[in-house]
């Protein structure tokens, strides 16, 4: 039986898959933060191009890849789907576990999946700099990426803290050919404004949105990019549902289970989507799973309301499960986890009961981690870290049950560059953080009132 | 036309090749550092098991790759072969460019291509624990990885200046299980002999050696390993240039131009040695071409002399290219590349003029690396980068001739752990050294009179 099922590039999905089209009842609108009524086409103009904004609202099954996405997918994709035989036997486990291993991009994340397209629509409509915020760093180098293949300029807010705490990311941003920029900065009105108030401010995801954003809106030639939470960019990501469907047809097997992580939601998301809306549409269903962690607990513990996706309220309002967009969790290292809200469509679907979501705490995470390094060679993300431990759980699960049920789950990128969080967990340096009620309770005081 | 060629798993070689079976001259012989005598399997065996110390000496051609062994390579292979698309367009050249790229391994480069099967052929023979040398530590991740799967203990002793500057390569290795030691250490008699010299000593490729074999020749359930220079390792590697070949075919080119950087010699070896042997053998004949640092010339400006692998003098002495055993080069960022001798089978084949050797400065490689990345997409490592400035040389070359050639490269590894070099490099912070023949003369006047 073979270790990895590949695709050939001309089995590569030619369009993208959009959950709308199947879902049971629609998702809420988005509203204007001004005004409070659903946004219309020429509101997001200021940030999104039109084709863009035509993909966020889209209702259509499908959406074609253009040729020239996937000439430049075709650098690591098709993504190759893995039999983790090595991991089954350290488990014991009867399970069969597949991965899907999103790590192979030049990135070595799921995020160029969408970074591709985005800079491809910009340039088309002749958008000349892209902006955007990063925290870990995984999304900023994937725009940059894409910006060195369309001849974009590309400006990454990278929240301070992680500016400082890991240059390599920011080293390869500028390999690539982009400026990186610590938030909050000197560049924009928001982030001299935060910095007049807290001159040694450490940033944050919501401040560099913000900051990211004004640049966007002040220039017709710069339009912002979102990694993550948005509608279009969960349909860029359903490719990795669409080859994982075909992959395990090749290896003969349906999931019963699927595991994502979510931060925002678009992994979780690509993985998903797919197999939940062939579900929907009379297929065979399989149960599906997110995993988030305890320390920025959305789905699990957030209210499912309206709010804003950024510190300065210059976003729209969409309805999500919120901790509240002043919401800032521990410095835990799934840097990519570490959002206040969750995508819309992913929340909605959670409230029609489509998927379960369970959490972990950093260290039962990074364990998982070393467990599969060690089994499967892969070092993986603290953020896929997640989905490995949903997985090992699932298999521990079919161990006691004497089940052989077969798991499937996303390894959405590797560690390379998050070698430093290994290194805490190994000197037992990392601490975790369980919210109290009253916590929670107050950073979702300051949800806007509709 | 596709983007990369990619084979099944089952078209995976199923035997590595041994170029010592279409040599026109044999191999000179390998001599015991004590006796000045040529070494016999028994000389060998305090370091290496039975099945290696064969391999190290066969003139087999075909060398069969053991089923477990095939098996783990799974994880990775067969590796992909790309068109340079993106490439050929940066530069504007006629030449068709295309290059194999081994960081797909879990360790990021080839070296798992024989830290597998030597990790193999040691649990076989019984042997509790490995011992080894590293620099960067691209082979001491590879060999921690080999270890955790066959259960070995592993104690990979790393170059001082390393262990403190790359602490990330180091988290990898723990990951993996394996105990990484900065050298020179406390735990060998020649580790507290040079310490008690010079109790800060930033440390040696030479002296970490020494410390390993010392550990090695004391207990019998410990064996050493090596990641190049000997046949055997250069034998495994041979996979990267058998695959290479098939997926030329599938292509439908055949290389003019094979371009490989050189260290030790094993990924150069890797690419170049099983389309050499098939030239030998009457096939069609490419021009390959090695790329060395100008900061270590021993290709270019070595002495092919009998010479020790180490500074302890421990090891046998083969002829090679060198440098001399006590050559220290400048602190330039392709550390694997910083190796005083050549593999004997390198430089015996150098001799018989069957390849041509140049070299570059670290600044040349590093503005050919970031050429690279952003056109391919792949930040390569700093060692790599020799590889990528041969290529685009001779891309040059055909643009300026008018040829429409067929380059092939060796992309042996990814940059994500030398990020610090490119940073260094940005910031304009790299020198570059060439020595003069007086500093040359004065390195090579240590070598063992025979």
């Amino acid at each position: 039986m073979p270790t990895k099922y590949l695709l050939d590039e001309s089995q590569m999905p030619t369009a993208w898959y959009n959950i709308q089209a199947d879902l049971p009842e629609p998702l809420p609108p988005v509203l204007h933060p001004g005004t409070h009524q659903p946004v219309t086409a020429s509101d997001l103009e200021p940030l999104f191009t039109p084709a863009l904004i035509e993909q966020e609202m889209t209702t259509e099954r499908e959406v074609e890849i253009p040729e020239p996405v996937r000439e430049i997918y075709k650098l690591w994709r098709p993504a190759p789907l893995y039999r983790a035989y090595g991991l089954e036997k350290a488990l014991g486990t009867p399970a069969k576990i597949y991965y899907k291993y999103e790590g192979v991009s030049p990135a070595g994340s799921h995020k160029p999946n969408s970074a591709i397209p985005q800079a491809f629509y910009n340039k088309e409509a002749g958008i000349k700099r892209l902006t955007t915020e990063t925290g870990a760093g995984q999304w900023g180098t994937s725009l940059s990426f894409a910006g060195a293949h369309f001849d974009l300029d590309v400006t990454v807010f990278q929240v301070s803290v992680s500016y400082q705490q890991k240059p390599y990311r920011r080293a390869v941003m500028e390999t690539y050919g982009a400026k990186c920029v610590a938030s909050p900065s000197e560049l924009t009105e928001f982030g001299r404004q935060v910095l007049a108030e807290t001159p040694d401010h450490t940033g944050s995801l919501g401040i560099a949105i913000s900051e990211a954003v004004e640049l966007a809106v002040k220039d017709p030639d710069t339009k912002y990019a979102l990694g993550s939470v948005l509608n279009h960019v969960l349909l860029h990501q359903s490719i990795i549902g669409l080859e994982s469907m075909q992959q395990m047809e090749m290896a003969g097997d349906w999931p019963d289970v699927i595991v994502g992580c979510t931060g925002g939601g678009s992994n979780f998301a690509g993985i998903a989507f797919p197999f939940i809306g062939q579900a929907l549409r009379g297929g065979q269903k399989s149960r599906v799973v997110a995993v988030e962690p305890s320390a920025c607990p959305s789905l699990t513990r957030g209210k499912y309301a309206y709010d804003y996706g950024d510190t300065a309220h210059m976003t729209p309002l969409t309805k999500m499960h919120t901790l509240g967009a002043h919401f800032t969790p521990p410095g835990f290292h799934a840097g990519g986890l570490r959002y206040h809200g969750m995508a819309p469509l992913v929340s909605h679907i959670k409230e029609l009961g489509l998927f379960d979501a369970v959490a972990y705490t950093q260290k039962q995470c990074f364990e998982a981690g070393v467990i599969f390094a060690r089994a499967e060679g892969i070092v993986p993300a603290p953020e896929a870290n997640h989905a490995v431990k949903g997985a090992i759980e699932e298999a521990l699960r079919c161990k006691r049950e004497g089940k052989e049920e077969v798991i499937l789950f996303n390894l959405c990128g590797h560690g390379h560059f998050d070698m430093a969080a290994y290194t805490a967990y190994f000197a037992g340096q990392l601490s975790d953080h369980e919210y109290s009620e009253e916590e929670l309770a107050m950073a979702l005081s300051g949800l806007p009132s509709l």
